[in-house]
């Protein structure tokens, strides 16, 4: 899978130049990410994939012959030279460059595999999970709000408090007991930018290098990612369709536990009553904490609410994370931590810290909604609509791929995981690369997961299937030409 | 100086309750903000200031007095007990609670003081440095260019590039060429939330516990603290008229220093072309960073500019740092880093980890004002307004106070120095609160310092006074006011 940085933001028409291919694959080259003397795309597939011309990937190849990078010939696709690629190369590609020296942590994100899931793309059909529909957007609603927002004139322009807008805090208050059972004062409440924020804020304030943190298997990768990137080690926990297998914790020394216990990411089940309590004894008995992230809990379809972790514990070991990212817009950059008592002080602090406070205007617009009732509204409206894709997407995969599929998590949230039984996990990137190329995103779930092998379903392909960008007509289409794709594995 | 909890974000009609005031008062007795058995102020006098009813006030002494934290005489004002205030609870007045352990990073933001510059007030007129006025903020064109963002539909809600929209960072790099001669490719350019984001990140990225880093004194403080966080030592280096005296630096073994070289902090010293070539020198030979502060620097009076520390070197030791929040609104959270090409991927990493990136509408509008030239226009419409004030502030303040005053760093910037000549700093406290009863907000110089005593100019009365969300007949009427709280004094 070839990817680049990218081109323009949300200017989208801006075009991507030689240059920046270049650069692009060289750097992918550089990090290992071909195999010695793999082929690369065709410079025609790849234009069309970028919408360039043919002509600037040519140029881009051909710098990258110059150099030795890759070897060219005629009539045949491009391959990654195989004289260059040496284990040392590929172990550590980044020499250590500029006039000083990085931290630590500088050091560990230096050698982070980058995780770009932000790129735009050409693709027709792209089945990549937490893009939302620009069409469900409640764009009259928020546009009258952000104006009466931008009307009002304050005393002064000046800083806010660190934990963000009162007004939001106040009205995520009732909205988290109306409709978590969550309850909390304001004061507990940190308006973050997103919940990568809060993730970042968890790992900073809470863990050290050396420490242990538990972390499901497979994961929402840019939690484990932050968690490790404080120099912690991960400790993954099997996860199975009611999510992290608690009975494995006992034993397990650790600062901290992420959990997704309302839809577990990616697997998607939704954690019984008895598991939540034995996470939670866990915790209490190890002075650990546990992060909360209730991602997409809006989304559930068919199946009774359980109460959120918050809710069933009550001397301070939950740290509750949500967001809007889900029902409204990732773009929008708003999410909340809701704290215990004796962390208030350390989180404001951190906060102010990290970037003083959230940007006001936003935060005072979505305040507005949710006391008018509009944002409740917005949610079951989205939560329909959703339904209304899962039930498509759901649908049309059983009728194309039968007995070869199995569905799992599909009960809440908004995506599903297929695994295909009849294909092992040998043809991942071949189908990937294939439906690329014919103008399909897919995403596989094995990045996703810590263990390597050995686990049971790991062993087929199996896809995360996200629905909620997609209409219902591209939904059908994107199943075809996965059909087509794996008719012609 | 009695501080409190914002009572309302931007919610100002949110009343503070007696609790509240409680726990206010009793957190600063119990971090030692008074001394053993100084007074307190009156009940008439708190209520005043905070705009609530003298009973609420009461309540929250009769508490305090009942839990044995202050002394109450009848007639008298109140003073903290003599009795309690012992240095074992002032040196480590939070307990450790709740379940778990924070990180090392965590408790030293747990043992960090708060620096509340974000609390509202009911000040009749305030000098605080860093506030603007609303009523220079262009909110019809802002209110069109959000307008016209949100108006466009992209393909999909999803997540941007770390390092922000193209099209700001393309605006940007031309705006940074033609006004401050900053030559850059708009892959160097980072928009964090704020400049504060930026000094985060780069704390993060560049210093470990025990690093050392060199900070000017008296510095922003911010600044200091978030460095500091890191567990890193400052080495506060002395400042004079020209800025960070650069020949204090040799020998000096340091990661990064941090300079205001357009407009030191509070100082306002511009420093000269031979102290700029100094710090790069000896960031050459000590391989240490440079993180440029370029607060402030579009306001510019009587004085040619000096290029910047980015544009005197080209082998990558300095990180150059602006934001919008002296021209715009710090309510927008909006700033950028240019950080050096073999840093890009390491910041880029680190602001997907941090928040993924910064939120898109109003990045996207700025773009727009830069593109179309109102930026600038703006930025010349606020500094003649800006000038305006400034003059009108030397002005009645020379008028009032003559030879008793000297006048520091009005050449640039939103705030000058003002130095009582004749009232020792054993004034400061009495003074500040004198002015806070007569609803005055000064906001002394001497917490910037880092060293406490023995530096001349700190052993007298030295204010930070910001004029720039101020009207002229208000700077006129808060002259006449401190001159008035100083007769009185």
């Amino acid at each position: 899978m070839v990817q680049f940085p990218s081109p323009g933001g949300s200017n989208r028409s801006y075009g991507m130049g030689a240059r920046q291919i270049y650069e692009s694959l060289r750097e992918q080259i550089l990090r290992g990410v071909y195999n010695t003397g793999s082929q690369l795309p065709s410079s025609r597939g790849l234009a069309e994939e970028l919408g360039v011309s043919r002509t600037t990937v040519t140029a881009a190849y051909e710098q990258l012959a110059a150099e030795g990078f890759i070897d060219v010939r005629q009539g045949a696709r491009h391959r990654v030279a195989s004289s260059l690629i040496g284990p040392e190369l590929t172990a550590n590609p980044q020499k250590q460059a500029g006039p000083g020296h990085l931290s630590n942590y500088g050091e560990r994100l230096r050698g982070a595999r980058r995780w770009p899931d932000y790129l735009p793309n050409r693709l027709k059909i792209d089945f990549r999970y937490g893009d939302l529909a620009p069409s469900d957007f409640p764009a009259s609603v928020w546009k009258r709000t952000m104006n009466a927002v931008m009307a009002q004139r304050p005393a002064r322009l000046a800083y806010d408090h660190p934990c963000g807008s009162r007004r939001l805090r106040q009205a995520l208050q009732g909205y988290l007991w109306r409709a978590r059972t969550v309850r909390c004062d304001p004061e507990q409440i940190v308006i973050v930018n997103g919940s990568q924020q809060g993730l970042d804020l968890c790992a900073r304030l809470l863990l050290d290098p050396g420490d242990s943190f538990v972390i499901e298997d497979p994961c929402y990768r840019m939690a484990r990612e932050v968690f490790a990137s404080t120099g912690a080690t991960p400790v993954p926990v099997e996860v199975d369709e009611h999510g992290i297998q608690t009975e494995q914790l006992a034993g397990v020394a650790a600062r901290l536990a992420y959990a997704t216990p309302s839809h577990q990411f990616p697997l998607g089940g939704v954690m019984p009553i008895a598991r939540r309590h034995q996470l939670l004894e866990w915790a209490r008995d190890e002075g650990a904490y546990v992060i909360e992230d209730d991602y997409d809990s809006e989304y559930r379809y068919d199946i009774s609410p359980v109460p959120p972790l918050h809710s069933l514990e009550d001397h301070g070991a939950v740290i509750y994370l949500g967001t809007i990212s889900k029902t409204l817009s990732p773009m929008l950059r708003i999410g909340y931590l809701v704290v215990p008592v004796e962390l208030q002080q350390v989180f404001e602090t951190a906060k102010q810290f990290a970037d003083r406070h959230s940007p006001i205007a936003e935060q005072e617009s979505l305040a507005s909604l949710i006391e008018s009732g509009s944002y409740e509204n917005h949610v079951r409206r989205v939560r329909r609509l959703n339904g209304e894709r899962r039930e498509v997407l759901l649908t049309t995969m059983k009728r194309s791929f039968q007995d070869r599929i199995a569905v799992q998590g599909a009960e809440a949230g908004l995506h599903v995981v297929i695994w295909f039984n009849d294909l092992p996990r040998s043809r991942e990137t071949p189908l990937v690369e294939a439906a690329r190329y014919a103008g399909l995103g897919l995403h596989p779930i094995s990045p996703l997961y810590h263990r390597q092998s050995g686990a049971g379903e790991a062993d087929r392909v199996g896809l995360v299937m996200g629905y909620s960008a997609l209409g219902i007509r591209q939904i059908e289409k994107g199943v075809e030409m996965l059909r087509d794709v794996v008719a012609q594995l």
